[in-house]
């Protein structure tokens, strides 16, 4: 252990970049249950969701949401605030959504505080690319369809030249991609898939709010999906699988336990 | 609610496919641990771990292992018995390592439940795909490196021509990529994802028994990792992480806690 900065002889803090699944608090783990009570103060944005931030003690929470009073915070204060709290010597719980590491930015976090010496603990969370799917009768994986999924963030405008995604790669592999945050840009993506030779009856499921209580799933294919998103409203934050496997909902549907729906329609090519 | 077919008016019981996560009782969810208490039956095989699996009262248990006694429980006869308990009116829990539908079968034993139509819940779990690295100090994902992530599992022979996955078109994802059960052709897979472009020297890791007390880490390059396997025994179950995040480690371990490692040597290219 460090000494703490301007504190002196303080033992410096440990971080616990700790993910809150997908939002229904009882898929919290049991770990991150525990720290959540243990940490002097917990650093969240507005990811993990409104009943998990309820349960964190209102005098424990400091918001680094992103769009906090429609301002973003920056993604140096929250690095700097973490060391900042580490050397005052608290027991820092950074709560992000999902899992920690899957996009997020959870992985540049861990990198700051190890190279300002703060002790920093990973604690994994279900990541909605998975939960997501699955809880709407979605397996990413089935051995009868697919042997890999990949999953991609739908922020990048994929007809850009700088973008980093290679979408025609990712249809190349024949498995299921998963898009995180893919409501906005599900136009432009849908597009450089069909032009990459993915088939327009691909099966194509978007997932609202997933395990939320007014989770909301839509299903549809390649060619139709972007209308369904229109006419049903689907609004961020939510999923979208594409593959094969999209289409196991509607065979499980009758029989599945806990699949919280609104109104989410469906519509088939 | 269907009859049971037998008990004749014996309500179906609920199926619960409930991840049991990497191994750590403490990644359990909520969720699965509320379920494990309050099931009938839990069917499971080995890949939860000896200490999740010992949480389980020992009268509740069915082992469906897949070697149980060096023999194979076929997939056949889980599927029937999940019937089969579900059409006595028992409450059943089938606790699978992981997440239940990232590889492992989960999807299969969904969709057979529903076209039986017993009543079927799907319980996310942390998948060691995820957790393997990221508690080793290796976000799978990193805005600076990667923008995409793709699991796929060693299982198959890459040099057959048979085999389902597209190295290639992974390859060409420039993204991470992460190999389940990939330490058996681990020699095969590293071999065509050079001849397929990837850099000799791109960093890759493996984790052993993620996790559990006894977790190994073991890191090299595409060029060294076999040499590095060979030399420190890793042995299934263990993870591969092939990408420039794997290069992560070697810059947080010093602070990174938590991270328990047993002997996994690393070498560098």
């Amino acid at each position: 252990m460090t000494d703490g900065g301007a504190g002196g002889d303080t033992e410096t803090g440990t971080v616990h970049l700790v993910g809150s699944g997908p939002g229904d608090p009882e898929l919290l783990t049991i770990k991150a249950k525990r720290l959540l009570e243990d940490a002097d103060v917990v650093l969240h944005d507005k990811l993990p969701g409104p009943e998990i931030i309820g349960l964190i003690p209102e005098e424990k929470r400091e918001d680094v949401g992103k769009r906090a009073g429609g301002e973003w915070t920056p993604q140096e204060y929250t690095n700097r605030r973490l060391v900042e709290l580490a050397h005052e010597g608290k027991d820092v719980v950074r709560l992000k959504g999902g899992d920690p590491t899957v996009f997020g930015r959870g992985g540049e976090e861990l990198v700051h505080l190890a190279e300002n010496e703060v002790p920093v603990e990973v604690v994994p969370g279900i990541t909605s690319a998975v939960a997501g799917p699955e809880v709407a009768g979605i397996p990413v994986t089935h051995r009868d369809y697919t042997s890999s999924v990949s999953f991609v963030t739908g922020h990048e405008d994929p007809t850009k030249d700088e973008s980093a995604i290679d979408w025609g790669a990712l249809a190349a592999t024949g498995g299921t991609i998963v898009v995180l945050m893919g409501v906005g840009k599900l136009p432009e993506y849908t597009q450089v898939l069909r032009e990459e030779g993915l088939a327009g009856d691909t099966p194509v499921a978007l997932i609202e709010r997933a395990t939320w209580p007014d989770q909301r799933v839509a299903t549809g294919t390649l060619d139709t999906i972007v209308n369904v998103r229109d006419r049903v409203e689907i609004e961020p934050p939510a999923i979208t699988v594409i593959g094969s496997v999209a289409a196991t909902r509607e065979n499980v549907l009758d029989f599945l336990v806990g699949a919280k729906d609104g109104d989410g329609g469906t519509e088939n090519a």
